[in-house]
């Protein structure tokens, strides 16, 4: 597994669980399965543990720490999937800008972008190998860690979102410094946009390449080749865009995305992997969010099941959106609302989650709860159906 | 105009611009009238200097600066309505919890609303012409000083949205905490909502009053009087609930303040008045919201005008929605996007607003060609149509 001291992605145990994936690229599966967004994150008391005392980025950085963070909780829940740990702000670091995480206040940018002038200052040519490929590493390694127990989805931020956290330097309620780019620099941001484009394009075929069986012929080609991972794009900040402007700066490059990942994969030997992408609060872009060159599409929880099953049309599978508060209630009232999000989306083409990140104040026994709940609850609607 | 020192509602000049008014009882209107929600604001800078150093809350308190703060945007445009200054947050106070203005934080409580049993510390029974008798002093010296120039319109915070500030003590990017005492506390939830639902009932009558003339007989029974006011229902943060949620805490009392304000107003011969509902990102909830007794509904930028218009019917008049960043913008494109706003809409049964308050760091100018393209096109509209 170690060769010459570096983590090589080889033999990699075979797959037990291929439910997430089966769902992802539209088969039958037996049960819904389901993960959560941030489900290796601050409510677990081991991670908590683990993170003690350390730098976040020093985190993301540490092979093996991603690697015990991201199992951590598949040892607590029968999940059906790994997310691999990591942040979406490693890669505006990979373009050269400064990101600190400050306690209590979150990832921030000690020179945010102000100017047009400052996108000079970033790095116009990435070698994401060299730049991100701690994240690689942490892919295969986990990877061989899992024991084929679930698949390993990879991720990055979209464009927009990492562009608007380029822009105002950390959280905003607004996002009006990164939008004001929108509407007086729109060739900037476009510039900013399709730079972010390459650079996500690179690193997504990158994990795809540090998750896969190397390009050997068994891994190629199937519908469903055991040795996939997943991919999912982040596009958190799409709420603060109203329709226009997703159309004009998020849409394009989340399609281009799409197409040049698979593009490349295909070219590289890689195995195809299915493709997630979120675009938190983009209730009004879900039609063509159906249409973007993806197999999943993530929805958040003010969108209703039903009315997303009729918005998006059969051929895409869909996840999500339980609200993440839904936990805080008590369990028999978890297990009602998991049966009713079931009903509404059915148990086929649907991957179950929340429709956002788990909160660190959440109680792990309750994200037990929604778990349990959606394996029992769709394995209940499959033999009725 | 005083009466032993008191400020009485009498002798209101007569009104020149009923234009909104007429648009809001959903009669034709020469042209689309506009007004922006925080028009009174820091983007001005008359206002920085009349509220410099001194306590936000104290300014809400004092009739005189809340008249000038609200005159202050109409020297400068030919806005079609006016709002009161206010805020939000007096009505929480109103019910015994203490709210500092905390600079460069926000709104604060020190001591927010932390367990159910929390809520027999709230006053059960508000007299509100004691606690608020300020906003109503405000109203009726502001519609003095108006001197009939444009319509004054009242306002409140929807109690979901006035509950979540109590209990989070502040701003939040989630509404964790509030979220969680629905699905923990239901009837509890239940129980200050109803609560906030009977002292918001009684504020907004109160403001018709205060605004009104007085209770004669001229000013009664009209479709569109030139005395009345408007009062607009803000749900700012609907967004972070879900259909369900929003269906079960927040539109029935939203719903049964629309109905009991105006039954309230009729038995007490005050005159009827256009009401307006935003519920902001509450896309879930756009036919519930046509059909909840408001005569206007009030849009974020994140809904498509034509999907509003097909959503909401032709019966209701809506209001909104372009996006305040969207001011950032060279007045030309403001223009621009201000026409496409108003073939979306159409010119009549609509009130051009923004989708969410000004800015601080908006530029006056900015307003201003925003407040003129929909004069110039809504005028050249009506012509070809």
């Amino acid at each position: 597994m170690e060769k010459n001291g570096s983590i090589v992605p080889a033999e990699f145990p075979e797959l037990k669980n291929e439910t997430f994936l089966r769902a992802a690229q539209g088969e039958q599966t037996e049960y819904t399965p389901v993960w959560c967004m941030r489900q290796a994150g601050r409510y677990l008391p081991e991670f908590r543990e683990t993170r003690a005392a350390q730098d976040f980025f020093a985190t993301c950085r540490s092979p093996e720490m991603c690697c015990e963070l991201t199992l951590q909780p598949l040892w607590r829940f029968p999940l059906d999937a790994a997310i691999i740990f990591s942040d979406i702000l490693v890669v505006p670091q990979a373009l050269g800008m400064e990101v600190v995480m400050v306690p209590g206040k979150g990832p921030t940018f000690p020179e945010p972008l102000k100017e047009v002038e400052d996108l000079l200052k970033l790095q116009q040519k990435v070698d994401v190998a060299a730049e991100l490929g701690y994240v690689f590493q942490a892919i295969t390694l986990t990877r061989h860690k899992l024991e084929g127990k679930v698949p390993l989805i990879g991720f990055s931020g979209a464009p927009w979102t990492l562009m608007s956290y380029m822009i105002e330097g950390g959280g905003s309620n607004t996002m009006a410094k990164a939008k004001a780019w929108l509407y007086r620099h729109p060739e900037a941001s476009h510039r900013l946009l399709t730079l972010l484009t390459d650079v996500i394009v690179d690193y997504l075929v990158g994990q795809v390449a540090a998750g896969a069986q190397g390009g050997t012929e068994e891994g190629r080609g199937l519908k469903v080749a055991p040795m996939l991972q997943a991919l999912q794009l982040f596009e958190s900040h799409a709420g603060h865009l109203g329709p226009e402007q997703f159309a004009e700066f998020a849409l394009p490059s989340i399609r281009s995305i799409a197409k040049r990942v698979k593009n490349k994969l295909l070219e590289d030997a890689l195995p195809a992997v299915p493709m997630i992408i979120f675009a938190k609060d983009a209730h009004y872009a879900l039609e063509d969010l159906a249409q973007s060159g993806y197999e999943v599409v993530g929805l958040d929880w003010t969108i209703c099941p039903q009315d997303a099953r009729q918005r998006t049309g059969k051929d895409i599978t869909l996840q999500g959106n339980l609200d993440p508060c839904a936990l805080y209630a008590p369990k028999e009232k978890i297990g009602e609302l998991v049966k009713k999000m079931l009903e509404g989306f059915g148990s086929q083409r649907y991957i179950a989650n929340l429709g956002h990140g788990l909160y660190p104040d959440i109680c792990p026994e309750h994200v037990g709860a929604f778990v349990d709940a959606v394996h029992i609850h769709s394995r209940h609607l499959n033999k009725c159906s």
